[in-house]
């Protein structure tokens, strides 16, 4: 089970710079204010990510469709950027071998960049003919994805076949992508439209790689659903999440750290990253996520999390167990610098850096919390995900902003399709002739 | 060659937010002094990171042992966190293919975490026998990599032989990872007393994974002289860097993202953050660093640094031309939103995005900086490392802090060797169980 511990957050754990210790009972107005918003939001038809861990109405063609692609494919690849890579990629990270596509088949592949050396390399090392392509984009119109998929389209269809190897997931009716899905009669799955896409892992979009990848997706929708009933109650894990954040940076704490201390649950962070950014993010408000490591980032950001500013808040994720046990062995005895180590485990040392690494920043008095699980786990990941989700929800209201657009990224894309000779977009180039390319450009 | 664009920082560009149009002038003074101090903090043995383009005593016996290791070995596992980790990990990253071990010899890990999940998948792909194993560790304490040294010490005693299998980057005099190199007879590199681990990639520590990788290491360090001697004049891109990133901390910019838009050189990021937040996070001041991915992070940052608030400085990494050239063809040209992108290349595309995002960043008044490179290559590289390295110098010198030391990280080694039960640390482990384990913990 999931728990959001916030103790080292309060004053009576790390002095005045805290939360005061009666924070909860001091807010709890505020929270049942914001829980009958977000439920009228979601009676509305707002947030519709909340209703995705109860109504699955493609989940059975799901599981058959990942069956049938793991028999009949050496290679998967997932065209797809934003919310619709983070969570699919973060439940491969949790649950795959970290060495997965050396040994194990189908391989699969993120592809969330043009950088064109990466795109070369990519298909270097597949075999056109049997490799899945998995096209993603809600809007269908993603300059990146939809670059990728004209190339995939024409490999494809040079050396095998387009109808069989290229499934898309869009919107149910709208955008280019549902009208080529429909015309070149590709497999297709659709993304609820009152589902953004940073909220949308539990659709099609997170759920068919999961299934492709034998994560265990009822499990995963088990515990969304399990969080979602907890979320019923204004205290859980959610909602405090969101409160200590939301107070934390109104006294000026503005970059949020998700620290964990699994290798496996690093995706997670650049999930969550995403969400908490372009969500929160607006209205010349807004914290910065920061992703860390542990134990990688002890050496490299712990020194300025200890004594630099007092402006974070770090978060770190922890399991109570991994899923293998491995021996330190004890060799070079007369070195006190080493002998301390041997016949422990590595289990032992990890789970005592963070320890130590909570009671280091907790003395320094810096605010620190935790999210922990019993062990990683398709049900644990479910409850990580939607207490992420309703959390943004819930700092979003409380800063008084639409935790659900993202309106600051619209312009680079017309000036994108603007220099790429898009017709409609004449204006913006002439803008950018006129104005941006006769900036003076001082350089050394 | 190294360029540093810094014109959308000022004024002129981005209006009353930027620094004014004359700020080199202005601190053209306090850049000869620190110029001055550092000449001088050189000429005493500090900043010993600024010889190492001119002297490298063991260079040849680097390139000939690398010839020797790429013929016998199929795989190099790389022992080392931090400053002995992710100079390496960047020259691999962007001069290797990004599915490397899928197919080439020798495969290379850099085993920078301690996770059990993660060295027990290691095991499991690796042939002991056939692997080298290469320790690093300034100190020769890092209980890191001192625990996964006794793992393979052990591994390989049972299958193979230490004495060809184990090399050692450590204090040329102090620590156990030297006296154990002498006892056992391993193969041992030097890192120079005066070089502190995060300034250390153009010792053996970065040069001999390098050249085991077949990078051009001569070229490597022919870009760090030639920056070296670019650096004589007060103008020149470390201190420009350096000097605009603390005048716009001082205005409140405290959140420096450095952007690449090149995939192959997302390891700088990594690099740089180490380096940036180590040395200029302490006495409650400092900047926070952020990496960032072009154009990957435009769906998932983009939205937080176009409309959140004023903290943020964007440096991009850009390439005038990549390595490779892929075309997007053209099909579906009906649809408007697909047409405008066949008959172009990824080539054209990335950087098209990129422009897209620095007009629209300087459209929106936020400063943003260029460090663009010809192409990626080890001269280039060279260049750039030396460059930031002098700039966090630099930086720090005009902060008034020192830029080579990390106190903070003391006290959480402390307690993990206290938690791992070592003698020493006995007082720190009563006070922990009696302060940190009492504390109250909050949960829901």
């Amino acid at each position: 089970m999931l728990t959001y511990k916030f103790g080292n957050l309060m004053q009576k754990n790390i002095g005045s710079h805290g939360l005061p210790d009666d924070f909860f009972e001091n807010n709890r107005e505020l929270l049942a204010e914001i829980h009958q918003k977000i439920n009228e939001g979601f009676n509305k038809g707002d947030f519709g990510f909340m209703k995705l861990p109860f109504e699955q109405p493609e989940l059975d063609r799901i599981k058959k469709i990942a069956v049938d692609i793991r028999q009949k494919f050496k290679s998967v690849i997932v065209l797809g950027i934003g919310g619709s890579c983070l969570g699919a990629l973060a439940l491969h990270q949790a649950f795959n071998h970290p060495f997965h596509n050396q040994f194990s088949s189908p391989q699969i592949y993120f592809l969330d960049n043009v950088d064109p050396e990466l795109i070369q390399a990519l298909l270097d090392v597949i075999e056109i003919k049997k490799t899945l392509i998995l096209v993603i984009s809600k809007s269908g119109k993603t300059a990146e994805t939809l670059s990728q998929f004209l190339l995939f389209f024409e490999k494809i269809k040079r050396a095998g076949s387009p109808k069989e190897q290229i499934i898309i997931i869009t919107d149910p009716q709208k955008g280019p992508l549902r009208e080529i899905a429909q015309e070149e009669e590709f497999v297709s799955f659709s993304i609820p439209p009152e589902v953004g896409g940073r909220y949308s892992v539990l659709t099609p979009v997170g759920l068919l790689p999961a299934a492709i990848l034998k994560i265990d997706i009822n499990a995963l929708l088990k515990g969304a659903q399990t969080m979602a009933k907890r979320c019923q109650e204004i205290k859980n894990p959610a909602y405090l999440y969101a409160l200590t954040h939301f107070l934390l940076l109104q006294q000026g704490y503005n970059i949020h750290v998700l620290f964990p201390y699994v290798y496996a649950l690093r995706g997670l962070a650049d999930w969550w990253r995403q969400l908490w950014a372009e969500s929160l993010g607006k209205e010349g408000k807004g914290p910065t996520p920061v992703k860390a490591l542990g134990v990688t980032d002890q050496h490299s950001q712990l020194q300025l999390y200890m004594e630099g500013p007092l402006d974070k808040v770090i978060t770190f994720v922890t399991v109570k167990r991994f899923r293998s046990r491995l021996d330190i062995p004890i060799h070079f005895a007369p070195f006190a610098d080493i002998a301390y180590l041997g016949g422990h485990t590595f289990n032992e040392l990890i789970y005592t850096e963070q320890t130590a690494t909570e009671a280091a920043l907790t003395k320094a008095k810096r605010p620190n919390a935790k999210l922990e699980m019993d062990v990683v786990s398709p049900f644990e990941l479910g409850e990580f995900f939607y207490c992420l989700e309703l959390a943004t929800v819930c700092c979003g209201l409380m800063m008084r902003i639409n935790p659900l657009n993202q309106p600051g990224v619209e312009l680079g894309k017309r000036y994108t399709q603007a220099l790429m000779g898009r017709e409609e977009y004449q204006n913006e180039r002439l803008e950018l002739t006129d104005w941006f390319f006769n900036l003076s450009q001082d350089e050394v």
